[in-house]
């Protein structure tokens, strides 16, 4: 199992990069053998750290669990569980820097902190926790909440923000490299104090919901609303009100539409670029490069790769994704047209097997191949398992698999995520997803009853709207008001919402 | 009043150019002076048509009206009313052209023609009149139809495809230049014929319908489904249907992805280059732009612009639209921030009254200004209606307009849509439209008992998936299939639809 | 024989079109074929003029030659030899907008009047005879020269610039639709006139230097420097060097760095795209096309296309462009491996027969074929000139070529260029061209003794660095001056030239 | 004089990176102080490697200086100096990788081997040490030579490729970590063998040459050519032939065609990218970026992020350049005009004091700025060496330099070369260079008795594109060789050259 990789935490920008995908495979299969390969890949993954931001605290570590030691801030409180309080100093400084990159949630604070519109608001939380996780929670606290939090990931906390949080009053309960043992403890010790009854969840997999759906229902049934950030998440979610199960409303924002676009097409764009780069240096242009799935991933992919010279086919099965990659310009081809002449393949289905043993036998000696997708399925990596081939690792993420006749190909991540694992998350795309979980909270939290039933509900549009407006700023533009009259044509509000649900 | 323009008569692109949106002030105004703007428009526009393709009809034509005359066709069927029957020839032979670029009918027809799908309709239409519509007709007829059709333009009939039509036994009422009296005693001529129930409408902006509606409700309530292509029709649907008059389900083809994606962003992606060219001559290379609005048409003309090498400025007012701007590379700004510096104002807005006269006084000598959205409110032309400003016509569709100064803006199309005046529909285009007709009245006629209420829908997903699958063979583009073992995967049947309804 | 084709006279851009390729074959063959010919593609040409600016002459016009009429401008000047003196007011018009579009000329005219740098100068000149050609003529008068100018085509003056220079006391003599025999007899007046010793050459296609150094041996000796515009007639005097027979210094304009720009990459860029759509109304999204040549028209041409979505093959001859090609992402095919699946073929090689009849005969049906090379050997057009094949004129400019199994092929222009043949020059490529044609005067004219022998020179690139100055503005661009420190570290003049002579 | 530093030794792309602005001080400052701030560098530098590639090497190392060391190859042969002979079988793995992307290389050693164009050939070289210097030495001995080797920077050699060569029965004197006086010493090893007179020299920055000039003038004026890489060298190499000192001809490979384009426009379009992310993980969407000087590397750099979405504006001092950016749709601005609002500062003028203090005190904060120009001199560095601004390294390579207030601005490899600092060089582009220089070995090598004089001279035309050549199939680039009709029409061999020599 994979959780977390490269992650910053020593420069401008300290990234975080989330793997809501993999965390099914790990609540699916508890057992022995999941915790033993997922011991091996955190081993392998201590490896992984791209350049740059070797976690400062990583060095000096002491080996005693974070679960036997006693510690407390400097006001003597001490209901946290973090690695190392002492800490703090240095995690305030990555909090204060990605505050600098985060203007939506530090504008949110100005503008929403007289009114505080989440006072009362009890929040626990169940997601990364890095500096942007930081500066939400904190963002939650000045508007009126109270939060306590646990890691969704037991790779991926960054032990010195966590210590900062602790040093700040937050109730935290996470440290980079949970046990899975651990990983439901800290879910617990968030979830379960003495006279603390929370009222808003925020999830980012499903985990913690599940732990209190499941462990104490009569807490969930007072729980005013879920704020669930993950596609996995979602489907839980939807699975739960299928059911009939689900007691309280949720709010998917993951498909909101600016995360949606921010997390797909412009964040792809440029980073199958940084991904190709920091694991293979190769040159792109003239490349011939096959992109499987022209959704906005893949939209993405080919629109940068074409831009830096490289010659990309694309294959489909939906005739009006297929029809738009032709009209922008790309071939359109099957698989097995293209598969012994192309440079590089890279997967953005979401579909399972796209690229099977047969089309990797067929590859020419030195062809990348990754994927872009949401899952590790794409690649049918297993079937490269077998006793003929050998593995070499020659990069971390970068392996070789080499055939009886010594023809190569460069497997990139394993066939997980390259953007995930291999290049970084820009914290403007974290931050549009920051944002729009407070603003959902919010929403929830402030919602007129009845509004909301027990569904699964997607951000309202006029909110979606407001995340985007708030990022504007960052790039100095400036938005045209309608006049009174034009709202009136148009039969709009002047506040918006502007579009109609379906626009993306 | 403007109709119809740029009509393409001879060459390998017989090119149809659509203007429903100019048809709703036609039909609210038909007063004296309605119809005395209209004859001005009429010769006006004699002198409009692009290059190429002088109407083959023009030069030889006696002054008779065609409703004067008794024509019969080679087997003796007289009932039409056309310009000459004498031209069919010619019009066959532009009909088999357009044949060859329309494949995906052709296509249908091959596919189609052993069931007959459309046995024992009976469909009354009111299009334009092309070579195009023409491959549509005998298309639907082939499937089964009889069909009876008028124009939904005075000015759009290209005479010599009527002829073949006619010639073809198909009972046409148009020809070019019709006077609104005529218009409507040929779409009357259409319908009311003794012992004839039509039983299908297909309607571009809704004249046909409402006349149906008005002067034969008993007819109308025998129809099994309406099919409407325009904006305007639409609308006017949708208000039937509010107030609970719409008595037949109704298909809007006008919103279908495939359709929209190509009228607004492929299309006008070459359009704007084209039209501009076309007018003004205007080099792009280096020319600052600004382009009011970033929905789909926006996106098309920034993005050619911008490959030419201009510099696009945008102005919004959605913000989810404005960051899209941003992150695409384009400065967002009010338009007061660059209106003195641009070379080229293009309006994509859907709004009114975006370019007011306090912009245009403001604009440097030169300046071009046009409109690509959907109607000729965006540009406040009126306001350039008075004494102190000369209008001089320069060519066919551009105007300077000069300040006392001496200042010259250069107003095209005087604020009607550009791509319309002054550049051409690509046949493939038009083909997608035909193509969802003709599936939109299969599905509407074949649909069991119950499954279409009185009500407006959209084209199914599906069958928008088959439209686009139709038209890639035009690109040799080879769709990658499911296997069973992937469609169970992604929960998705093999044959599609492959996204949910909303997807764009 | 082509000549002259889409003389725009009427609207904002007032364009010419130079067909200097052409010339040659004219002078080459002066046999009565030759001239029938001629006289029949003028005829052709008569109906080719795309879209607005039909020539304001044309209709009004008697037959009487102009050689036979006695004209007399208002000042009582007769000295010239035009159709109708009466059109002066309607070509000062034309010549006033067109000052509009060259800043750069107008700019010279401000900062050289002082000082009369063309005083005492006596230019013969003789090329196309335009508004633009006016406002160059205007301004050599305003820094100081006397003019006498002839055509350089016989098709391609618009008559009513040469009445408003002929009221202007311009001695000018040309008309549209002048004979072979009119054109040499022009060309003569200009020259020679009692007690008129010209001291300059301004020259296109190299028709009048040859006119003076064969007929006026001792008026060439008096020659104090030739500027030559076209391809042809700097080979014609490079030949002339060779040959040890130049006994004047010419300047080659046609090589400056910013007009090969302007003409090749910038222009083409924007024409082929301009060309194809007025043609064909080709939708290019999507479009296979293949461009024989990457050299600057064909890079040019391959951006445009890639932008609007095509997908481009290119073959090359030469392995460095070839590289490039590659590494700009198209792939790079010899021609018969594509020529079965292609939908647009481009020549722009410079080469000959590169498009033969084996390619013609495997293309698809429906494939459009055309060239924007230099001349209009690179289609083997003559090959189709079979009795098998059938041809048949759609649309000005626009053949099909009909295969006897039905395939028709798309010819453009009969080979010649798509680029002359169908689109315009933009007024701003024109102004680079006739700043050049200025300064090179100036050079030449005011160079101290011995500064240039009797051979051909290249614009000094410090002049080709101050005609892009010129054109800077127009564009509200901004440029850097080096400091007195960084122009030392450099070792540059702080004025330029910036870069070797080879830079392109 | 130029250097490199930051071999990658480890993957699939062994990359080597180059380091043209750190000898420079090196050489002016052979002092005490120089040096240490030399070995301070160095250690600065352990730390610089980017992911990947650690070099095999640096853990085990003992201390031992090599010159100190007896050690003997698998054959007992011991005429080299290197750190540890056992570390051949690594190096061999490694120069086995990068003859795979070779091609080139490997073609010509197949294709000269019969002949052995360079028998008799005694070369000495100076250069980098790396697998890819490694796969030239291997060739030129397969072609005859035979190679004695020293490395130009005392930083690059990778230690285990240099014992792969000892063991194959290569002369190679280089280790990384070399002292001043360890680089001289090697050096002249290289040179000074008792009975040994070189015959040819390949040098990269001039050291070798100038070593043998000044120590060994008899051996000097046996020398048959020399073969120089960078722009130092042949700076040196000119000044040289200028005061008649230079009795040896010289190729200057660094200005051929191939490699200025791959240099600077192919590769600095990518390294620009990939730089930047692999320091700041900034998003480029949306950024304002001013890009100072719009040659081949500003023309790389502007394509690139436009085509990322960037707003780009850029500054020129040559209006030809400039004219260049608008028409590829740059605004051209002068720095003052942007510095205020842009997010990105990016150098490539070639020049000294481009960025200043000035305008470092306006950038906003958070502003990256960095070079890509030739040198470190573009950003005025030592301007924030003052005490009211703090320094802080955030990562390696990347410092935010912070101004009383708390702007921050954050420069990267301290004005260095970003894309030789801070990403990696494709090993495509290093094969070109390889290739140039084997290809000018043999040429001069051969060259008839006075074809080349005591001179500098460029890569004869017909080599340049016959490296081009040699890199096509790469591509699976398929080139059209010319008819003999059509070599005759052009007036070329059939087999190039094609262009003239300042074709660019």
């Amino acid at each position: 199992m994979e959780n977390r990789i490269g992650l910053k935490g020593g420069g401008k920008s300290v990234n975080q990069i989330q793997f809501a995908d993999q965390k099914q495979e790990f609540n699916k299969r508890p057992t022995k053998i999941g915790r033993r390969s997922l011991s091996r890949s955190i081993s392998q993954s201590s490896t992984d750290s791209y350049g740059s931001a070797a976690s400062y605290t990583d060095s000096s570590d002491d080996e005693t669990s974070p679960r036997d030691k006693q510690q407390k801030n400097s006001k003597g409180n001490g209901d946290f569980c973090i690695k190392n309080i002492k800490q703090a100093d240095f995690g305030r400084r990555e909090i204060e820097i990605a505050e600098q990159e985060m203007p939506a949630l530090m504008a949110l604070r100005k503008r929403a902190q007289g009114e505080k519109p989440l006072a009362g608001a009890k929040v626990v939380g169940c997601t990364h926790i890095t500096a942007q996780t930081a500066v939400l929670m904190e963002t939650l606290t000045a508007l009126g909440a109270q939060c306590r939090w646990a890691a969704c990931n037991i790779y991926s906390t960054q032990n010195e923000v966590a210590a900062a949080l602790a040093e700040g009053g937050f109730s935290v309960f996470a440290w980079k490299g949970e046990s899975e043992d651990d990983f439901w403890w800290c879910i617990d010790r968030c979830v379960n104090l003495e006279g603390w009854q929370p009222n808003m969840i925020l999830d980012d997999g499903g985990d913690l919901t599940h732990w209190i759906y499941k462990k104490y229902p009569n807490m969930f049934k007072k729980i005013k609303g879920i704020v669930e950030e993950s596609v996995t998440g979602v489907h839980r979610l939807y699975q739960l009100s299928k059911a009939g199960k689900l007691c309280v409303p949720a709010m998917n924002v993951n498909d909101s539409v600016t995360k949606q676009k921010f997390d797909n097409l412009y964040c792809c764009r440029e980073s199958i670029l940084d991904g190709l780069k920091r694991t293979t240096d190769v040159m792109f242009g003239g490349k011939q490069v096959v992109v499987c799935g022209y959704g906005e991933v893949g939209k993405g992919c080919c629109a940068a790769l074409k831009a830096m010279g490289s010659i990309v086919y694309v294959t489909e099965i939906d005739p009006i994704c297929a029809l738009q990659a032709c009209m922008d310009g790309f071939r359109l081809v099957k698989l097995n047209e293209v598969i012994r002449q192309v440079d590089i393949v890279i997967t953005c289905t979401g579909n399972k097997n796209v690229v099977v043993r047969e089309y990797l036998d067929r590859m020419k000696n030195g062809c990348i191949v990754c994927n872009m997708g949401h899952s590790n399925t794409e690649i049918d990596v297993a079937s490269l398992r077998t006793p003929e081939l050998t593995w070499e690792r020659v990069r971390s993420q970068v392996d070789h698999v080499i055939w009886p006749d010594g023809k190569r190909i460069v497997l990139l991540a394993e066939g997980r995520l390259l953007n995930l694992s291999c290049s970084t998350v820009p914290t403007f795309v974290l931050s549009i997803t920051a944002t729009t979980q407070a603003l959902a909270l919010i929403e929830l939290y402030n919602a007129p009853e009845g509004r909301y039933k027990q569904d699964v509900y997607l951000l309202p549009k006029k909110m979606d709207e407001y995340v985007a407006s708030l990022h504007l700023p960052t790039f100095d533009a400036h938005l045209t008001e309608l006049s009174d009259e034009q709202a009136k044509y148009l039969g709009l509000n002047k506040n918006g919402p502007f579009k109609p649900n379906y626009y993306r």
